[in-house]
Order: C-alpha cells, then structure tokens, then sequence
C-alpha cells in the first residue's frame, strides 16, 4: 500500500489486491468504492458473501431507473432495488440504517447541502422551490487524477464552476430532501473546484417563507442536530479548516430580513464526512458499536 | 518604491511621498486610493487642483448619506455629493463619464455582479428579488495586510464567508442594478475569501421570469456587450486564471430550466478590472484617449 | 480553546489560562512553549514545582552563554545550566534522557538536519566541514503570524531565503553534531520558507572522504536508525506529503560520485516531529511509558 | 489558440497548426519548442528554410555526442554540430550569438544556475568542485502535463527532490561554468519541484577558496553584470514573486567566514528568463533589435 500512498511506509502492512468475490467468504464489512456503475454489478454477489455492505459509490443513491439514467448516463442493472437501500446520512435517517446488510454511503456534495438544509425546509421556514446552492469542492473530490486540468499548474490561483445543472448529485440532494420535507423540492445547484486539496463549502441562499430571525435559524438548527456528535452550529462562519481531517460538518445559518433570504453555510472534509469517515460512521451504526468509533 | 514592491526594482524610478494637496498643482490626473472614508476629506480641495479624478475607494458610489452611513459606519462629509459622481463602469455608464471631472470607480464585487445581471435584468429575463449572488475572493481583496486571518498558514487550505449581509458592497451592486432595471433590485449577497491571491470569481442563481434557452440568454449577453473590450462572453465555464492580470471580465451565461434559475458566472482580476485597471479604462475615457491604452 | 482553533469546537474543554507558577503544584508534567528567552526566567520555579519539564524553545539548546548571547542577542540568565541539560532527540540521546527532570526538545531545523547528518559524521565517511544544508520550511514554522510578509498575498507562489549565516539553528546543529563526530563540524546552512503550512525540507550535499556507494551509504543509514520507531530510511525521495501530521522523520541517502558528494534528504513535520510530536515522544521517554504512545 | 489557452479568447488570431517543414519558406525566424530529442531530426531542413532558428529543447546544448547519451539516453543525430551551437546566455556569451542562425536556448536550471556562479568562478574566489546547487522549480516546469504525481492533490502541502546526479542539465552547468573558468568543475546538483507554478530559487554553497567580504563579493557580481538589462544585483534576499513574469534574474551573494562557503541565490521565472523570454531576448540580438525588445 505504500507504493500508493507513500506516508504509509511502516505504519500498514496492508496491501491492495484484485476483486475476487470467492475469496470474501468470512469478511463481515465490505465497503465498495468503485467508480460509478461498477458496484451494481458486483452487488447481488457480494451481498451473498459478506453481510454489511457500504456501498461509497452513487450506484445505489437515486430512487429510480429513470433518474440514474439520467444523470449517471447509463442502465441501471437492478432498479428494482432503487428506492430500497438505505441511505447512509445518519442525522436524517438513522433510524433505517439499523439492521440493514446494505447501506448507500452518501455523496460528498450531498452531504453538505442536505445537512445545510433539512431542518430549514422540514420546518417549513423556507420555500422548496428557489433554492441556491453554490458549493466549492476541494480537488481530491476528482479522486486521485491524471487529469491535465487538475494539475498544480492548471489549478493553482484558479478556480472553475463545472457540470451547471447536470451534475449527478442534483437529483441526489433534491429526492432526498423531498423525503424530508414531503414535497417537491427544487434547488439550482453549482459545484466549483477550488485550489484546496479537501475540503466541501457549500453556499446555500433559500427564500424565506416568512420572517425569521437568525436567532431563531440557529435555535431550530441547534435543535435539529442536538446529540449529534458530528455535526456543530457554528456562531461564527465556518472554515474549511476547522472541519479538515475531521468527520464534522460544521453549519451557520443567518437570516438575511433585506433580501427576505435565509444564508446557510456547511463545511465537511469532502474525503471524511463527505466519504470514508461517514462510511465508517455508517459501520458502527451498522454493527452496533459506539457511533464516534474510530472518528473522535 | 521598490522597497515596498520587490519586483519593480530597477523598473521603476518612482516613489511614494507622503500627500501634501498644495504640491498637486499641474498634476493633470489623480488616482485617489485611500481607505473608505478618507477621500472624502480630500476632495473638495483635489478638485481644485487637479482637473480629473478617479477615486478608487467607496466614499462617492453609493447615491445617498443614509446608505453611506449604514454600511460604511460613518457620516458622509458632503452627502450633497452622493448620487452626483458618475460610476465608473464605463459597460453600462460610459456616456455620463465622458467630460466628468470625477469618477467613481466601482468595488470589486461590485463590478463582477453588476457585469453579471445587468443584461438579464434591463431584459426583464430574471426577477429583480431573489438575486443569489455567491462571491469569491482572493487574498489581495484585503489589501496588504498583517491580519493574522490572512496569513498563509490561516489561508491556505481554507475557506471562509464573511460579512454576510452586511458588506459595502451589497447596497453598491443593489443601486447601480436598479439604474439598470428601472425598479427596485434586491440581491442577497455572500462574499468568500479562498486561497487565491488574485480574482473574484461570482456565481449568480436569479429566478427566470419565463421560459428562456441558455442559447437565448447567451445571444442577449453578446448583444449587451457588443463591441466591448474588455467582456467576454464565454461558451465554456470561466476560469480566474483566464483573466489573471487583465482587464477582462468573461461572463458565462446558462439556464437551468429544471430550477427555473439562470445561472451567470463572471470573472475578473480584483487588482485590475476590479480595481487599477478600470480606473486607468476610466482616466483613457476622460481623457479622450483610446479606452484599451496601457490595457491591451 | 476553540476561540483560538476553531476546529476543536466541541472537542476539547480545555482553555488557555495565564501562566501564574504558585498554581502548578501537583502538575506532573510541563511542556514550555514560550518565545525564546522567555523560559529561562522561570525556570528555576517551574522545576521546583514540576517535576518533569519538556522545553520546546531554544534556551537551553546551546552549551554555552556566548553562543546564546551571539545568537540569540540576549544574555542568558542561568548559563550554569547549559550544557547540563539534556537535547530532547531521542534516536540519538535517549541514554540521556531517562530520568531527567528538565529536557530542551530541538529545533525543528536541527531535528531535521541532525538526523540527517548523524551516521554519516560518526562513521566518517563525510568530512566534518564543507558541509551545504538548504532547508525549506512550511510557514507554521514562523508560529502564528501577523507578519505581512507571512499574509497568503506575500507567500503565494513566492520563495524566500533568510537569516542565511545567522539563524539561531546554527550553533545547535553544529554543537551536536560535534558531539556526534567528536570534532569540529562546520555547517553552510540556508533556511527557506516556501509556500506550505507545515513541514521541513532538508537537503544535505556533504563531501564523500572516499569511496562509498548508495547501498553502503543506505545500509549505514538502516543500521544506524534500526529500531526507531519513528525514523524511516526511504528508497525513493522523500516527499513532504508522505510525514505531514506525522512524527516521522523520512530521510533519503544518496552517492554522488560525479561530484564526490554524499546527498542526504529528510522531511520531517515541523509542528510535530519538529515540536509538538516529539515533545511528546520525550515525555514518553521521561515517563517510563512506551515512546509512540499517542503518536503511532 | 484560445482552446488550449482559454486567457488569450480575443486577444490572439494564432492558432496551432501541425507542423510541416515545406511551408515554412519565408519565414524569417522559428523557435523551436520540442521535447527532447525531437529537434535534432528536423534542424537540418529546418535551417536551410528559415535564416533564424532558436532551439528551446536541450539537443544542441551539450558539448559533444557522449555527454548527449548519457544524459538524455539517445543518440545524437548530429553529433558533429555538437560545440558548434551558441549557447543563447547572452550575459556571459553575447559576442558569440551575434550573427548566428543557430543559437541553443539553456535550460530553465542551468540560467540560474551559471548566472549564480559564474561571476565567483572566473574570478577564483571560489572551488571549481565542491559546489553544492539546490534548486527549487515550479510545476510549470514540467510542462503542461496529466502527470498524476503533478496534480494539485499531489503537490499542495507538498516538495519532491528528484533526478539527483543524474538531471540532464548537470553536464550543462558543468561544461557551460567550464568555458568560463578555464578549467574542470564539478556540481552537486538537487532539484526539488514545489508547490508554485512558475520560478526557479536556486540555492548554491561554494567553498570560499579565500577570505572574501560579502561587500567584496556583492561588488563582483555587480561588476560582471554592470549594464546587464536583466540581471538585478540584490541586497536583499531575493523573492521569487520578484522575478515572476519578468525576464529578470535576481542575484544575491554572501560570504558566510564561519564556514567557508560562498552563498549565491539566483531567481528567474522558469517560463521567461528560463524559456520564452531569454529567446526573445536572443532573437532580439540575432536581429540586431534592442536587446530588451518586448521584455521590459
């Protein structure tokens, strides 16, 4: 493995191997990370031979054939199972995640933005229609790369909207929130890179429905996510930095009364809360040991 | 000046020299670069002196005392002024610069907002509330300074909103755009600082008030920025490093029917069409001088 | 804390308090992290009160008043102590270590350049003089700054020498390499800092005193760190990456017979096997308690 | 041209056309800009159509057909013009390019580094051997490139030595400082990429062959570069942002008695003083024009 990742010389004796699914008899977690389209051909194998599966990939996060066509380009092998995984946003849905042999660990946007805004919508303080969500993704959220775009010299003192309105994660975040806030729900969605290397900062502009002070925002954020160990409502705005390394996602909500607009802001580590370190969260539920396992 | 700018060591024979207003006489231009507040003191004696000015700071954009003291904190010293000194961006105002003997030159958010939504806004394409507006800066935005918060390892991998809601800028780009669209303009408006040294790069979501094509909206665009020498209109997604130390502002324009937003992306310099090179865009324009000199 | 790190939000109780010495009775240990200069003057207290103190500045480094007064400017208040108490570099003085009441962890530099240096100075295959060190620091090595010179604007794409010939890590390398050698080493050593938060990047061209391969270079390397938990002899050029966050101390050796140079490279975080980290990995040792505990 | 370089939509009509020798025929001057290995097949043709050529790769920069081998692993095609070709550093070889059809441009490294130590060199006050050269490079100075290990992932918060002793721009310095001290010199040279995209820092420790001032070394350099338009003298540490974007190289040198070694760092901007800029400034003076003709 430390040929791969070279701060890892001495500490892991680990090493990477081909996919054989006959020699996974006996492993009781699997986590998939395939690129998208991969795991939903692997999966009905998989799930006979190992009993918890986090599946980190998008094969298995929309709700139906049409969407993931869609969006990921591609026929979807078992539709019949979309809409029947849970998904792996614990501070939405835990309650589904108990007991599941698999799990769909969500996408990196995703998490942000669906965070930043289910207790606004659930709560009905903002409308389901007319939401803007600007997001800033750090350049490992491309995976690892040979992509001439994202070199050092391409990216750095750069920065590059990409994928307007067709990014596979804007059906992701709207049916999920639909889920909570029982309605439709439509959010304009602009993903950038910018010259960090992790990292998700998600900009969220939603019109209020009525008047609502920011302190009030926070008291109903605060009391949406009280007990949750990974998720902080910041007083101040929040930094990428301070959520680096770490699983937290880190949220600030102000009330804009000007331009009748409630502001929220989210930070994650796109590569932990927004990937491996979530993917772990959704083990220990799954397993059922102390959440923070491993993560605090 | 070398001593303060490294690089223009045996470059530049100039220096700087503290300001005595009695030794200007025969100066024939004047660019005033104080902080907010400052160069209000100074002008009504500048004047005198010097036939054309070009005021960098914010004292003189904003069209009245109540909205300087609101955002700037402070007490307009000749409000009798405010809403008399013509705007400095000469893509929208170049007919009410020519002849001035004062000019304001516009902020730097302000110039890439504004350059975004005028069209659609003069058009009537887009609603004039429910303006998203979510900005990014680099580093130099804050002028040379010894803010712990912008030190290299403060920055670097970091990213942070700031003064949501209540920045300078946000009644700027409000009455500027409401010149343009002939009714009241409401914009909620989130400046970010990320690690970049150069450049705001501003991502706009606004409520499409019909059905219009991004085919449509671009061909409006090139319509309202025909001939202009320092817009672009871009087919493919702007890049800060596309208009790194120029004078350009690329603008990309997209409608996401599935939201009912249109999407308009600007870019600029924030030191040069944001700052130093519009106002040398603006002296050329006083002046009666070709309006690209010293710029292209 | 958090008002200072805003990361730890919600993750530490602890907070910053003043220094007041009557209410450390019963503390066990202490780590001193004080400007230099600044620790000597409490010393003497501190250690009747504590009974293990962990020093990460730089006053009692040196063997002697002079060499603090010519590199520090300063007068040393107890130079009856210098030279007495032991250098914190655990892979080469950890005989010394045990027991001891007071340690003076390293400099970040010296940590680096040291380890670097060791085993090719005691086994004399470099000569003791002649020898170039350039190193390269992150900008945390400066603490947490509001230097302009340090602001993101300042450091983005930009390098910078300094205190070439008299930077205070000087005398300590050469002072404890001559312990090593047993003779008089001269070291050329050029600080840099470049644009990364943390991380020291050393790179050693030394005078071969004859005939020595790589392997041989290599195998007296492996030989001379065996064991240590916390030194890894890389095949390949370290990389600055592969030890951030990390205690380890990378290093690479190579022969270059072309130009009769031994090229020896290490990296090492400066904010953890550069301070933090191995302050830490001394506590361990001064405690009795295995020596990664907390770092591995 | 503007697909590859999105900055110059609208600024430039040129576009990239595949190259075909016979169409050349007319044109009064070619820069040649390809990789390694690929110029020497076409120069013969090449010549006989265009009375001007500059050659940016490395084919015509080495002495002699062996060294060629060795470094650059290939045969030369034209081993006989090999010594033949003028070496385009006009500082130190202007005389020579006067009049030339053929001028071989020095690497980005080599500038740096024989304008670092030539001066000290044919004056004798330091060692022709036992030179220590690190240098420090841009990414840019790999070229445009979907290395992976070039990524920003990869090379944010990172540095990387590479080629130690064996960089094909080691017999380059060596035989170019050569010519110029009359006799066999030997360099230890390590070159590091981090992470900014453009510039070479070039550290150099050469043992003082006799006691030299830092003010009697200063008053060297400024004397073998007096008149020079491009080379800047500095009394203080040089900074790459300095030399960004131009064509200058800045030049800083101390004498350190404590260890004997002359200390000289240089700074260029790898894309302009170490490429395109020094052939401009080539053509220049092979068309008899104003040497600093576009560049200042």
């Amino acid at each position: 493995m430390s040929s791969v990742h070279g701060g890892l010389a001495g500490v892991s004796a680990l090493a990477f191997e081909p996919l054989e699914l006959g020699r996974l008899d006996g492993v009781r977690v699997a986590f998939v990370a395939l690129p998208s389209g991969e795991s939903m051909a692997i999966m009905p194998e998989l799930r006979e031979r190992v009993p918890t599966v986090i599946d980190l990939g998008g094969d298995f996060r929309l709700p139906n054939g049409d969407l993931f066509r869609t969006f990921y380009k591609k026929e979807h092998s078992t539709p019949s199972l979309l809409g029947h995984v849970p998904y792996g946003l614990p501070e939405l849905f835990r309650q589904s995640l108990h007991g599941a042999s698999l799990v769909s660990n969500p996408g990196c946007y995703p998490t942000a933005a669906i965070l930043a805004l289910a207790p606004a919508l659930r709560a009905g303080i903002i409308s389901p229609t007319g939401i803007a969500v600007t997001a800033l993704s750090g350049v490992s959220g491309a995976g690892r790369s040979s992509d001439e775009a994202l070199s050092f010299s391409e990216m750095n003192e750069n920065v590059r909207a990409y994928r307007i309105g067709t990014h596979q994660h804007v059906p992701e975040i709207e049916t999920v929130l639909e889920r909570v806030a029982m309605t439709r729900v439509s959010v304009s969605f602009v993903p950038h890179i910018i010259p960090v290397t992790r990292g998700i900062y998600c900009t969220v502009h939603a019109p209020l429905t009525g008047n609502v002070s920011t302190d009030d925002a926070r008291d109903l954020y605060r009391s949406a996510y009280r007990g949750e160990p990974f998720v902080r409502i910041r007083e101040s705005v929040p930094e990428l930095a301070h959520v680096s390394h770490t699983n937290f996602c880190d949220i600030f909500v102000a009330s804009d009364p000007r331009s009748g607009q409630l502001i929220v802001i989210s930070a994650i580590d796109n590569l932990v809360k927004g990937a491996a370190g979530q993917a772990i969260q959704n083990m220990n539920i799954l397993l059922g040991i102390p959440e923070v396992t491993g993560l605090l």
